[in-house]
């Protein structure tokens, strides 16, 4: 799964800042979670399968684009990742890794040199991060930022469009929002279709197939006051978990909250 | 009051449709509601007053763009408004005025020359038939026009920003949607701030001081259904109910629904 915790939305990080923080993730000296490293530039969820499956998963992402929004896509065999950043290399670059085998985690490694192979392709999926700096420069506070916690994800009653072996259930995040926040977050992250986008849901959660707010399926319980709507949006957890329950032979992801950080400036996803 | 009933989302009305449109207003020949009349054209709420309350007038509407967002103010004394159209004659192009004295009414007239006065100043404010032109394009269906009932209307606990003489509540306009649809409207209405905009306020009525969504104070009841969410616009109705509060010696508006019709496009107001 992944943890989409906090946001930094400190000055954006410069070349240099970047070059560091890769350099200290290639080398195995920094293997933590990346929420608020590297402000200002894009983060990503990392899905590594095969190319027996990579046709079935991209044609899954391009069936579910809400929740699997793709930034790139890598040439097979290939570990490079040019458009989201020169130099990166998918077998370093992520500070902590997790290799499934028949949907089990078989090792959690800092790099994956050991098991690269020549069919693998990589993908790269936008995440809410991005959209969290523009909330938050944006001047709408975002509970699970204030109180130090991961945000809320469930499980919904809305099944994904299946594509091959995948298939399963939109996972949602949730943050609470005062009615006016809540258009105004509407309208902010509506500028950013590739890394979710709009919400896909507010208010009335058990429409969704969401019976307890309290108690979320990934991530912490968020509180919702009387004067607030939950606001759902589409979630990177889902392609993981459609990904751990197709059970594929073999399989690359980032842990959880781990993100691939890219050259590429949050500010540049905006689409208007 | 405005009546804001209904839309038409049929092929625009072309230049010659308009000019027969509104040489059958300016003779008299309509007098009627406009809703549906010169589809895809800009329809305007007017507000005439003399010179001395114009500034306030005019300072009330800047402080209060929602509600009141200003198409176009005439120079004082001018019966054109050339944004508006060439040929426009605010004396006669509106299909029925309310001549006010005093906060009464006292005359509902099909023009308006025997009021004319050389200190008199014309607002148009936008209307919104223009974002419920888009709402309807955009696939979102309107429970008002689909039951060919009027909008429901609301006074909230929101206070306007005063100007001068002029001061009083907030009044919505609300349409219900499914949680979807909503966010869908957010975004159509959000490209269009010069006829109200986005929303500001959705779910929980009680929060802006609307105990009983059943009894609207202007327009008529629209039900909710148990999955859907009530969502709330600046209401044209705002500026008229505060022009009324203020009690002026003299004033002149359109009557309720029955609205200047200009050259402009809907299309054309759209910010991006």
């Amino acid at each position: 799964m992944l943890a989409t915790v906090g946001v930094n939305s400190a000055a954006a990080a410069t070349t240099s800042d970047i070059a560091s923080i890769r350099q200290r993730i290639r080398t195995g000296a920094f293997s933590g979670h990346t929420s608020g490293l590297a402000p200002g530039h894009v983060q990503g969820n990392v899905v590594i399968l095969p190319a027996d499956l990579a046709t079935d998963f991209l044609l899954f992402c391009q069936r579910n684009p809400k929740p699997c929004p793709l930034l790139a896509v890598s040439e097979r065999g290939q570990h490079s990742l040019p458009t989201l950043g020169a130099d990166l290399d998918i077998r370093t670059d992520v500070p902590r890794y997790c290799v499934w085998n028949d949907g089990a985690i078989i090792d959690e490694p800092r790099d994956i040199r050991r098991y690269w192979r020549d069919d693998l392709v990589t993908f790269v999926i936008g995440c809410s991060f991005s959209f969290e700096q523009a909330l938050t420069e944006g001047g709408i506070p975002l509970r699970h930022v204030t109180l130090g916690l991961n945000v809320a994800m469930y499980r919904t009653c809305i099944a994904t469009e299946p594509a091959g072996r995948f298939h399963g259930p939109l996972v949602v995040s949730m943050r609470p929002f005062t009615p006016a926040n809540a258009i105004r977050a509407v309208q902010i992250t509506s500028r950013f279709p590739s890394v979710h986008g709009a919400p896909i849901h507010l208010g009335k959660p058990e429409l969704i197939g969401i019976d307890d707010l309290a108690r979320p399926h990934y991530g912490d319980a968020l509180p919702v006051a009387a004067d607030e709507l939950p606001v759902f949006w589409a979630c990177g957890v889902t392609p993981q978990a459609v990904v751990a329950a197709a059970r594929p032979a073999f399989c690359i992801t980032h842990a959880p909250g781990c993100m691939l950080i890219t050259d590429r400036l949050n500010h540049e996803l905006a689409s208007f």
